[in-house]
């Protein structure tokens, strides 16, 4: 038996086997690799192969409908380079005499090859160079992946370096109960994506990578940072005391239902829902949010072929506003962007870079039929309770100014229509591009409320896309760039009697609560899963002396700063 | 003949045949086309057919090598479904009686199409279904591309509804000699780009695609707007004589290169120079620049297989510091990303969002031993003459601190082994994440100099990434947020002593120079090739009356309002 600590990043506990994955021991550029990472290298390489293979093989299969059979042979070709020993035995020489990484060794062995070929009188064979690179371009990128898949997880606790944000959802599906990492930082975005999952995950546990071994059984605690290797059966009792504590706490948890969201010195604050199905209305309903503060709209036009008509969309519309009975739901129009899936061809397929791309309004205001479709139904909708209507990726005080003047004019044509639409809709935009940020001085007199989407903004502020591993460190809302431009939003927005809510994965996450009261923030708009999370997080605060901290966090220089000020002022 | 009028966008004339591109007539997403407009439509659909009947070809071709020749008629099968004639009749009869889109013809005829194979029982045709889906998916996105690529433009005048800033460059090095576009704004990115590569530009010219036909003779001025339709012996005279005039003006330009760079009230300012090639660095030695405010090094990265080494880098940072002969020489480290060619390895090639991942700084800390190289490199040229070094991407403070600790580093081993390196080297960043520039309070005591990226900077702060064409309008250093974030950074950098330039297209835009000096900058870096134009627009201006307008200029709150200062304020 054995104990290791690390920091409690999301609460929590598992048992279960360990499933031990080991870093990459070098990076893409780098040359070789250390003696004792040989072995390592090695299988890295086969399996990069194998996926490279075991894809060849897929993508017969797939075609096999479609070709006559005996085609079907030559499309092996490829597989045949994957399976030529040569090739394969000069690779693995080439890791372990030279100790050169399986990247670079694929890299010397290419230019070998290339050599040869260029040598040669026959056409034919010279151009069959270009089947090696293919190849090879294969399993360089399967080496490049950062996640292999790993497969039967279900009911194993995942022990590796670290975790990226963008598989920690994969895993749980997989079905891992847990994840222990030897590196990050209980502020990081997988931490907080975790806590949103209600995944238990321990980081930081330095020698969790030495101590522990593939199979082993492990307890973790993601409420203490505690590790227990092979538990012994006071361990176990234990564990089930903390799953009996963990239950009963979710029982108190679910007598907040019914309290104000009220801090110490009794200053009341908003909570809205983020929802986009069904079960999410009646979730947000049912745990007393104030409201609907961002309805997506998206799933409407995915996965399928056609757009959504008018009617339909009015129907979904209407629904979700019966659903909050008389408390406001705020839709938001179409947030469509080339990065999300989409068969319509209504989003570009082209862009080289989605996220900065014909998104969000852009998307609406370029095609003003689609736009349209859905601003009638939203319109229609209004008449059957409080309905707002919020504009998402705002750049510019013209856009603003056109999404009105559509507005305007299609709620007089519905009207002499015979439709009835409420007066006075309450229009707002998303606050996630930079520009409309700093410059929300220039159009703030164009809408009626405000809603920080800080995920999207702290994307573009840091020039880090949330869901690129390669820079999952950079990504983080504990920049002080952040900090002072949603303190300057908010202050901005309160000036002017501007309601603003912050909407993103910030607002739902218990332990950065503390912090966006002290930027001056009242308003919360989060899935209804974290909503009494953060409802306790609220209750347990005294905001006056919260604010006498903002300078304090306001002055820090770095993330450091900032962390260790949500730290000893939150106490978390 | 007929004369026309648009707004004069980049300085030039060009006498020439007409070469007119018709505008798409309508988007994605949108169903039919105007009744005048349907041969147009045909003619876009069977260009769009006979591109991917040419990509099949073209790829079948490719792989002949590969596979044996009884093979690549099996892969003709795709292209034979691009012959059938039942599909192709169907497509035109669906958009010439019912005026819908190619795009919409095509989704409709595939739902068509698919209900036939979902009834069959056969399972191999019913899988046909995926080529089918292929083979159409290769035509829209054929419909989809915005640039048909034109042929044999050698010595025309381009007359279109906008021309996109992504295709000016080709369209140069295609020989066209001038453009005149319908709609389009003398300050959008588009008109920056043509007065940079000096191409007659008139915009805003708006019946010219009513007026001009394929072929006729056009004489264009680009520094008066006019148009002149199949010219008479007059209007050819004329021609001649503004030519000669503009020789005249150029050869006045070139007496300013031994005239110093200052305001009618007597200010200096400072012009630097950006250089990648030798002939950059000797114009901008010829030209009087103060020394080279940008020195890129990625063309040592690009269009080779393998990473350059030290040796090879130290003789071109030192070649470059002899060239300059005295005059500090700037270089910026590797700035790769996954947007440029590269084929090392180096980067990384699956980012969805290259623009928002791991390049500039972030790549060099990821890889330590390749940025090693190049820091060695460029602290041993120290020796030979003044160098500063500039970090692209800063983004934290953490970062600009660790650039340091290894230059410290690597400094202490360079001297350990005899190397000349100098004395307090001044490390500077790249200002173009919104983040830096907004928290530049944070780092700014750890650098020595700025330089304000505005190319990368505008497109983080709107979210709007600049080679893409669908947010080409979007795209605009002429946001009220970005000026004012400018002004901030130039301030901050004034008030701790911190020289700061601006070094993104803006700064080489003589119609940008009295905007950027009533911000308050100081220190421009620019191609050579517009150095004496802005120098020219210096000694134009009085700083004292510019920087009184500021306040108008700040006070805008969308961009008509912006340009409308640069009209009346600069008066150009």
């Amino acid at each position: 038996m054995n104990r290791l600590l690390g920091l409690p990043a999301s609460r929590g506990s598992a048992l279960g086997r360990a499933r031990v994955r080991l870093p990459h021991v070098q990076d893409i550029g780098e040359k070789r690799v250390a003696a004792n990472a040989v072995e390592h290298e090695l299988e890295r390489l086969h399996r990069a192969t194998d996926a490279a293979r075991q894809e060849m093989r897929e993508l017969r299969t797939r075609l096999q409908g479609a070709l006559p059979a005996e085609v079907g042979e030559f499309l092996e070709l490829h597989a045949m380079l994957l399976d030529d020993p040569e090739l394969l035995t000069a690779l693995d020489e080439l890791v372990r005499s030279k100790r050169y990484s399986a990247s670079h060794a694929l890299r010397i062995q290419r230019d070998r090859l290339a050599q040869v070929f260029e040598g040669m009188e026959d056409a034919y064979l010279k151009s069959r160079m270009d089947d090696l690179d293919h190849v090879i371009g294969r399993i360089q990128s399967f080496l490049h992946k950062r996640t292999t898949t790993m497969k039967g997880l279900a009911g194993e606790i995942l022990v590796c370096e670290n975790v990226a944000p963008s598989e920690l959802a994969q895993l749980q599906s997989q079905g891992v109960v847990g994840i222990v990492s030897s590196a990050g930082s209980v502020l990081s975005h997988s931490a907080i994506l975790a806590r949103s999952l209600h995944m238990p995950l321990v980081v930081a546990a330095n020698a969790v990578l030495q101590k522990v071994s593939d199979g082993d059984v492990l307890i973790l605690d993601g409420g203490s940072g505690e590790i227990v290797v092979d538990p012994g059966p006071d361990d176990l009792r234990q564990y089930r005391l903390r799953q009996r504590e963990l239950a009963r706490e979710q029982r108190e948890l679910g007598r907040l239902r019914a309290k104000p969201t009220r801090t110490l010195d009794g200053a009341e604050i908003t909570l809205l829902a983020n929802a986009e199905s069904h079960d999410d209305v009646a979730q947000a309903h049912a745990l007393g949010a104030r409201g609907l503060g961002l309805y997506r709209t998206e799933f409407l036009f995915m996965q399928r072929n056609q757009l959504p008509d008018e009617e339909e969309q009015f129907h979904v519309y209407r629904d979700t506003v019966l659903g909050m009975s008389g408390r406001p739901v705020t839709i938001r129009t179409l947030d469509l962007g080339a990065d999300k899936a989409d068969r319509t061809g209504l989003v570009l397929s082209s862009e080289e870079n989605p996220a900065l791309g014909l998104r969000g309004v852009r998307l609406s205001l370029a095609r003003p039929k689609v736009s349209d479709t859905q601003l009638r139904a939203i319109l229609r909708a209004s008449g059957y309770g409080p309905l707002r209507i919020l504009i998402p990726m705002l750049t510019t005080r013209e856009e603003i100014m056109a999404v009105r003047r559509r507005l305007s004019r299609l709620t007089a044509i519905l009207r002499n229509d015979g439709h009835e639409v409420a007066e006075n809709i309450p229009v707002g935009a998303m606050i996630e591009v930079p520009a409309a940020a700093i410059a929300l001085e220039t159009f703030i007199d164009q809408v009626d409320f405000l809603s920080i989407g800080t995920n999207d903004l702290v994307q573009y502020l840091l020039a880090a896309d949330r869901n690129n591993d390669a820079v999952a460190e950079l990504y983080s809302p504990l920049h002080p760039a952040v900090l002072w431009l949603l303190r300057q939003v908010i202050e901005t927005a309160q000036r002017h009697d501007t309601p603003v809510a912050v909407c993103g994965e910030m607002a739902g996450d218990a332990r950065m609560t503390a912090l966006l009261l002290a930027l001056g923030l009242t308003e919360f708009s989060l899935h209804p899963a974290t909503l009494l999370e953060v409802r306790r997080a609220i209750r347990e605060v005294d905001l006056g002396a919260l604010r006498q901290q903002a300078p304090q966090l306001l002055a820090a220089r770095d993330r450091r700063g900032i962390e260790r000020w949500i730290t000893t002022t939150a106490g978390s």
